[in-house]
């Protein structure tokens, strides 16, 4: 690696290791890519707007609402928020760049963010995909500055990942050219709707249309809820309450008691019903014709993995700083006490989720690339949309539970501090909680992933419904699986990549050799998903029951699709890092990527040994150079979270990040 | 497990499996054990106070303390807190029923558990245990009525960990006879002190004894800080303001400016200074008297662990509660949805979890016991009572990671309805987050285990100063503990233990075996402690400074120490099923015990293999027998819950606890 080193430093003996220095200015700019000057905007108004992290704990929850909403619409005016609609409605056109304001907010208060979500994301965009001119026309330009506040009216009590099996019921009245929207059931209530408690106007209220007797599945109609700040006829609201985090954002309960709305109402981009009672659709699948219309809905699961790994960012940093002032015990010295990060532990601790974030965000950057060619039509292509949800899926997955664990071990890092809400972490904490069930649940999520990748994307089968996905799998695609994982052919494969062919993956091959990492990665993938095809096929044959067969399995399901975005995110680092030049900001990348990838290799190291692709000896190896490389990242963390750019009045935590008053002399 | 099965049911085949049919009360009773009393008298104490679970969320922070403050005066009353001081001072004078009655206390509002702990555990165990009669006549009687309200003021802005560091100062002026005490410098401010904000009129203050030029370590002092409500002269005092959970206790900072206390205003038990400042102890070493003072005041860590223990079974009751009657997708049929707790992976998720929580349970029940018998003098045994202080640490130290990684687990099990705070899961995790730091941060207690593995107990190196334990470890004593770590004689020893000897291992002992499973824990922890020491050796050998040593091994030293708290909790689970007369209980029990050996195993089972404990083969088998006991627990899991006895009121949860609403046919 040394001989990739910047030209300014000392030569140095062939292969011994030169500390890099990192210009933090050309790392940020990495890290903000195209979207700099968004990102930079979002910047600068988080800290306008700093106060709101202070309102969060001295306002009253009603006053807190109406702040969010304040600041909201304030934000939509520089135009912060509408960058994701169209440029003849106001918007900004450009919907990578809407994702990366809507990450970049994650920095700040989380109530903002998720308001933000709400009205702009699901509401605003639930309009923008699902309807057509009309609604464009009538909607568009009214939301995208917020005077016009919608909810997105999905999740029922009793069904919240099983969207297909909705309760409400919108049935056409082919006499008046209505529609009636009806609360069949009581736990066919629509619950934890944002905005829906308070600000909304007017819901997109998902589901079953009936037409003329006929049940023709979830479609998504726009109706209004309240007027001059009170219920419309027929509707009934209910406040959520308290909620763990996010009381910022009135999350709400609404019934429709025989609602009626004109036809014009459905949003109807992939199906309509005619003045007369007849149900129209281009797409004739009925599931696909579902799968279709929520497709469009991804934009929702990428804004939310992007913002968990933002918030993990704020957590890392306030956490590092803390670590870089903060001594306790004398260790090296009898007379001084040691700083936390010289501590070994600490550094195991902190650095490869300070790895993993990196990988995360080079993940979520390609995430929002191929998000925005497909959404602004740039590429057009069934299967690339089918595998973009995928790993829209599993990206949120991954990103939102990463949120959650850095943040608590970044909390316990600060100790009892880290328990003051000055320092930050009780909201981050409290507001991401939901993060890894809202958008999708992640285990569904991954269930989803899987189910893609067992099936190559079909969209013919396209619900999550375990029963026919087993037959399914088990049925018409097993042979296609077992073809496409077959581990003989990848040991094939592999002898190409690995230096010293099959031998390598224990001899030769080196363990920092990017191609090494990305071979067990993929390895471990391919493994998996040929063993959960082969454990379906195997329980269909002796004639179990589907479901019992799915349960059995579910485990090796979701590892097998965690397996897969594992291995995506190590490809998005390695590639991320092969594309810079060669100087002292690529030798500091390259350090993080081989932490990410040994320590993802080591935290699952058991399964390699298990299936035949790691010795003993090379598994402690893997666990020693963890180690060795969180030792040559530590004169560097200072800087590495720098480069995040969280604007320091996010970070609040005036004794964590400051040297001076914690751990003095 | 057949032939244990209990008579009423009918005859199997030898060997076949019959699902025990649990007595829920009988179970409870054993987990009650000999505190049964007091524990219900606790139970009814939180039913009866169950409304402060809605107070903590729709009362203002002041008005919440006083609320809070109100009911630990209540409780007081009825002589559940003050069960561990003597009964001439009208406690109760039993130690285990106090801490029987803490834990119990953590089922319902920790706002009033903790403020319980600080008032009667740390300022009224401070008051007891580093006291003599003097003080003890003074205050006993006030405090356990709740009349007078004290704090315990250790901590500092600078010093948590590293008590022995503290920078306030107390000197005495012979002329007066008079201790001065202060606040040196700015982060030698007392910190996060539970009651000083607020409610506390007295503090133990911990400080840095000055005598006639001479320092002689940490003493603890009372002073009164706040008369009629006005902080006392010379005293500032300032609220720690917001936290992330726990608002009910009112936490704060103190300063002391040449505060003027009598000399006999230092609790004198363990040392004294006399009238003519002459400073007189009966324990010579310095670090050896700190230790036994501070040693005196484990309870508090004892109740710590046992509190977070008792949180996580609120949480497993809701999340199994609800996994019952939720049900979500078609799986094993096409017309009905599938209950969340039949999903393989939902058991995976839940499973281990609660098996943990009965393993804990009765270490618990272990520590408490062995505390209650040092403390009330039926033992007397220096190196018990240092044992005694390892295993408080240790176990308080799994119990409350165990708290927060089941209550986020069993959160996110609940989807989006866990996240309303009605569901009780707000509270739960923000209030139980500070237990890993409070009461001694994990990571240093465990440091503090793998000490005293190290020096075997020796109270002569007894402060957590690194660089001298590497030393003193490195040099003295690394023989002994090689010696008392020898593998080889390990595995003789094994032999004698294991069905086929050496080679059982691997081949003949069962899975299920708890001799096995105990041996595979005790080898982990005795090669680990061993490695640990001669890296320790090696370093030194080498003419490393012992800091560097220290920080390279010190993830090693905390995998030692859990290693070691890991067999003592199987141990403890091991013993209490074997102690159980034949029946379904004992069965039900066996079912759990060896679900959590195994997940354990499982958990580490890299290690296992990287050691040669374990084949690939025998590492998934141990796999696939923990989903298969998930399976088997299936049909228990209700009432495995059930019998933790967790009053209906501490679960609130409305809809997740009760069929019904949510979920619906």
């Amino acid at each position: 690696m040394a001989t990739e080193t910047a030209p300014p430093q000392t030569p140095t003996p062939e292969g011994a290791y030169v500390q890099p220095r990192i210009d933090v200015a050309a790392l940020q700019a990495v890290l903000d890519g195209k979207y700099a000057e968004i990102r930079n905007l979002v910047r600068s108004n988080l800290a306008d707007y700093a106060s709101v992290l202070e309102d969060a704990e001295t306002m009253s929850v009603d006053d807190y609402r109406e702040r969010v909403k304040e600041i909201v619409v304030e934000m939509a005016a520089t135009g912060q928020t509408g960058m994701g609609f169209p440029e003849s409605y106001g918007g900004g056109g450009d919907i990578g760049a809407s994702i990366a304001a809507f990450e970049t907010l994650a920095f700040g208060d989380l109530s903002v963010l998720v308001k933000v979500g709400v009205q702009f994301g699901l509401f605003g965009g639930a309009i923008l995909q699902l309807g057509t001119k009309e609604h464009h026309d009538a909607y568009l330009s009214k939301l995208i500055t917020g005077e016009l506040m919608g909810c997105f009216a999905m999740t029922e009590t009793g069904h919240g990942s099983n969207v297909q099996a909705l309760g409400t019921v919108a049935t056409y009245d082919v006499a008046t050219q209505e529609f009636v929207i009806t609360t069949t059931r009581e736990d066919a209530r629509k619950d934890y709707i944002g905005n829906a408690a308070k600000h909304a106007e007017v819901a997109v209220v998902f589901a079953q249309l009936h037409v003329a007797g006929g049940s023709e599945g979830v479609h998504a109609f726009v109706v209004p809820i309240r007027e001059g700040g009170k219920p419309c006829a027929g509707v009934r609201i209910e406040d959520d309450g308290l909620k763990m985090g996010l009381n910022g954002v009135d999350n709400g309960r609404l019934w429709f008691d025989e609602v009626r709305v004109p036809r014009t109402s459905m949003l109807n981009r992939f199906a309509d019903v005619t003045p007369a009672g007849v149900y129209e659709s281009a797409i004739e699948n009925p599931n696909k014709r579902f799968f279709t219309m929520l497709g469009t809905l991804i934009q929702g699961r990428v804004c939310v993995g992007g913002a968990g790994i933002n918030a993990a960012k704020v957590a890392m940093t306030i956490a590092t700083k803390y670590a870089l002032h903060r001594r306790q015990f004398e260790a090296t010295s009898e007379d001084e006490e040691e700083l936390l990060l010289d501590y070994g532990m600490h550094q195991r601790r902190l650095f490869p989720l300070l790895a993993r974030t990196y990988a995360l965000h080079f993940t979520q950057e390609r995430v929002a690339g191929e998000l925005h060619d497909i959404l602004s039509g740039v590429v057009e292509s069934e299967h690339r949309q089918r595998e973009l949800e995928s790993l829209a899926a599993g990206a949120k997955a991954l990103g939102t539970w990463h949120a959650t664990r850095t943040i608590q071990e970044c909390r316990e890092a600060c100790g009892g501090a880290g328990y003051l809400s000055i320092n930050r972490f009780a909201a981050l904490k409290a507001d991401t909680d939901v993060f890894t069930t809202f958008e999708g649940d992640n285990h569904v999520l991954l269930q989803l992933v899987a189910k893609g990748l067992l099936t190559d994307y079909s969209s013919e089968f396209s619900d999550l419904d375990q029963f026919g996905m087993v037959k399914f799998v088990a049925g018409l695609a097993v042979e296609t699986v077992l073809e496409r994982t077959n581990v003989h052919k990848l040991l094939e494969r592999i002898k190409d990549v690995l230096p010293g062919g099959d031998d390598g993956w224990d001899q030769e091959a080196g363990l920092l050799d990017s191609d090494y990492q990305l071979t067990m990665l993929r390895f471990r993938e391919e493994h998996m998903l040929g063993g959960v095809a082969r454990r379906l096929k195997r329980g269909i044959d002796q004639k179990m029951n589907p479901g019992a067969v799915f349960s059995r399995v579910q485990d090796h399901v979701i590892g097998a699709a965690r397996a897969h975005v594992e291995r995506l995110v190590l490809e998005a680092f390695v590639e991320k890092t092969r594309a810079q030049p060669d100087g002292d900001l690529k030798v500091a990348l390259n350090l993080l990527c081989d932490l990410h990838a040994l320590s993802t290799i080591e935290a699952d190291r058991a399964w390699f040994m298990e299936h035949g692709r790691l010795t003993t000896a090379r598994s402690k190896a893997i666990s020693r150079e963890v180690s060795s490389l969180c030792r040559k990242l530590r004169p560097l963390a200072g800087d590495l979270v720098d480069a995040f750019g969280v604007p320091p009045e996010m970070l609040r935590s005036p004794d964590l990040v400051r040297p001076g008053l914690v751990g003095g002399a």
